[in-house]
């Protein structure tokens, strides 16, 4: 029989990730302690409330409500009640009481990050947080150790398995948006507001870690630009489904240039995006997850797996809650971040890339022709145009057209022109296109 | 001006992926000593000849053909000349003097990985290795972080580039092997000694580096057994994809129990397998790699990229270099490695999977019911078969058989069986298949 010496680890709520990290804590703790080399003991749990129902029995003397007792006399802290207060002030607390921190906390980290790695670096205390984007996948690790030595140039991903069900089910099941986020609701897929998920919130969160990682610059939520997907129509996936493509929810992370300076910049968005049927993402359905990197040397690496779940999400924590334990027996950083790089983020409006435009337009002789020329005016260049007569009795056509890569601000300037022109009776829909060939 | 401190690299071999780590050491030098603290100073390169020609022109008071000088003067060494002697001794030497280490060497790995990690272990020295599977693909750090409170159930690892570019071939253009191989050859996509790639001895040090990782238990590539794809023709191709999957070569490792005690073992094996069309798998092409991990909490994780390749493996290579260094200035373990669980690897013979068996018989009344009988008599149960009439006037008959899950040493009983038939024209092919539903 070995003896491990104990790890003393305060585990913050007891929700669905909360029990079940619990759980495993307690059912293998022999395994851990090999693992470790160290018996990681469940000092306790801190609760909202005691006597409230929970999916996982847990010892009830391990249960407090006294969380800023619990935090003061650990090893580690696991932080996984969620929201900003009390969450940010026990865990200062925790970290300047020589605590190691592990949260799967992504609104706490893209709200208070800085203070929160500030603090771990001025005690020396580790603070590690793989569960608070997508899910199970190892995406923190790979992109602030592994890639530490290339230079990424961009991150497409797929980080709300919510808004991937519901359009995934309108694209291979032709729901509408209704259906789907109806089915997606009742599935317990969609947070209890749903629109952190819907409005994009989720994902802008999780896209400013990724790209502060990505780029060693410090990113809030508010850098990033977003928009959800409730402007998404059935129309608009069927229409990018007949031109080869499909709506993804993707948070972006991209490596450029100021278009007006030439100064190195970021652009870190969440908006809606055609990305084509044989890129790798085109292929995460239901409510998975997958983050797609490009690097300057490693070329296109892919991360995929289940982005939420008490289980998934619970092994991307205990995995962080080993590590921490190791490194707490003999010292040496956690997961390393460095922000030295500082660099702008660029606004939307000096973004390049794609779009796919859906107009209602006349059809009459002539139409065409005065559309290319609004284009051509603002130096969009148009890569596609396809005309379909949908009333033949209003004279009513629809137009889509595919853009070549163009400035955002100059295609906002031909959509104005767009909605101004007599021609045109209506813009109905304009989607970005990502992950296409230059 | 911000002053670093120095530390020492030393590299050691100047191929492919060794020139292109020192040119990208010497060209990023100020943003990677922003993202270590600390300047990364290539203090040499050990080649054989110093007037060899290289693809990447490195300056020449640098290079060196005293490896051993230049390892005793390094804080990390950078070993990538491949091969077991007299890699094993420079790095043993650098570990007792207090370096740390960065590899890529699968082979050195497989062979001498325990005398190597005790050796780091004992002096307190990291040793890095994510580039020795699957180039740029992070898999190290995952397994042995990200993953280590979970419990890994299954590994399927598509690990050698080069085979999936003979294989995918085969599939998706109908190539036969001489035509998919040579066309492989002409690329440079196979080792110098191609038997390395096509007898599956790649993709055995890789599976032997995963499973001890994924199953806390030190495997020597002697433990895994393997087939290459040297007897995988393009009937056995088409015949795959006919009934709805894809042969590829796999890296298997699997927790499983032994099936006469019943007591936890593991499975560690190389073999062509058939993976259904719609397995994520399914869809690796050209030479690329990907590994797909099942674990109990995190359910199934796909890691993917591009395999080899001098940038790419160089982009593994730094990234463990910069970790490296980051835990070198502040002291601290590397990445982690526990082996306390020593679980048994089970022979081939006591391995449970499904099968895939074409047998030319003669195409006879009966003949179906016979060959039925030799199945169901060593107890393995088929789950389908399907006769096509191959030559009128031989009489000769194509059948394809699909079993359930069965024992191999059941199923070698049966194949042994069938040979004897007097029913059994020959047995064409047996493929093991992979990733199916159970």
């Amino acid at each position: 029989m070995i003896e491990y010496r104990d790890l003393r680890v305060a585990v913050l709520g007891a929700g669905t990730v909360g029990s079940q990290v619990a759980r495993i804590l307690l059912e293998r703790a022999d395994e851990l302690a090999a693992r470790v080399g160290a018996r990681l003991e469940l000092v306790g749990i801190a609760v909202r409330d005691v006597d409230a129902p929970r999916d996982v029995q847990l010892p009830r003397q391990l249960l407090t409500t006294d969380a800023e007792r619990l935090v003061l006399g650990a090893d580690i802290v696991v932080e996984l009640m969620g929201g900003i207060e009390p969450a940010r002030t026990l865990l200062l607390q925790a970290l300047t009481s020589g605590a190691d921190v592990v949260t799967a906390n992504k609104a706490l980290l893209a709200a208070h990050g800085d203070e929160l790695f500030d603090t771990a670096a001025q005690v020396g205390a580790q603070l590690y947080y793989e569960a608070a984007v997508a899910g199970a996948i190892p995406i923190i690790r790979p992109l602030s150790d592994s890639l530490a030595g290339d230079e990424v140039r961009r991150i497409l991903g797929i980080v709300n398995g919510s808004t991937n069900y519901i359009l995934d089910r309108m694209d291979r099941f032709g729901e509408s948006a209704h259906e789907a986020s109806a089915r997606a609701a009742l599935l317990g897929y969609l947070e209890a507001d749903p629109t952190l998920d819907v409005e994009g919130h989720d994902a802008a969160q999780k896209a400013a870690i990724l790209a502060g990682l990505a780029f060693h610059t410090a990113i809030a939520e508010s850098d990033v630009y977003r928009e959800g997907i409730t402007a998404v129509t059935a129309q608009d996936v069927a229409s990018a489904r007949a031109a080869g493509y499909v709506i993804k929810l993707l948070a972006i992370a991209e490596r450029t240039a100021d278009p007006d300076t030439g100064a190195p910049a970021v652009s870190v968005r969440v908006h809606p995006a055609l990305v084509p049927r044989e890129h790798p993402l085109a292929s995460v359905h239901e409510g998975n997850n997958a983050v797609f990197v490009e690097a300057e040397a490693a070329g296109s690496l892919m991360f995929y797996g289940a982005g939420a779940g008490g289980p998934e999400t619970a092994s991307a924590v205990l995995g962080d809650l080993v590590s921490a334990a190791r490194r707490h027996l003999v010292g040496g950083p956690g997961v390393a971040r460095s922000f030295h790089a500082e660099l702008p983020v660029l606004p939307i409006g000096s973004v390049t890339t794609k779009y796919h435009i859906t107009l209602e337009v006349d059809d009459e002789p002539g139409v065409l022709a005065t559309i290319a020329g609004v284009f051509s005016e603002h130096r969009v260049s148009v890569a596609s145009a396809t005309q379909t007569i949908t009333d033949g009795a209003t004279g009513t056509a629809t137009l889509v057209v595919g853009t070549h890569a163009a400035l955002e601000r100059s295609l906002a300037a031909v959509v104005d022109a767009l909605r101004q022109s007599s021609a045109v009776q209506a813009v109905r829909s304009v989607i970005r296109i990502e992950g296409d060939q230059p």
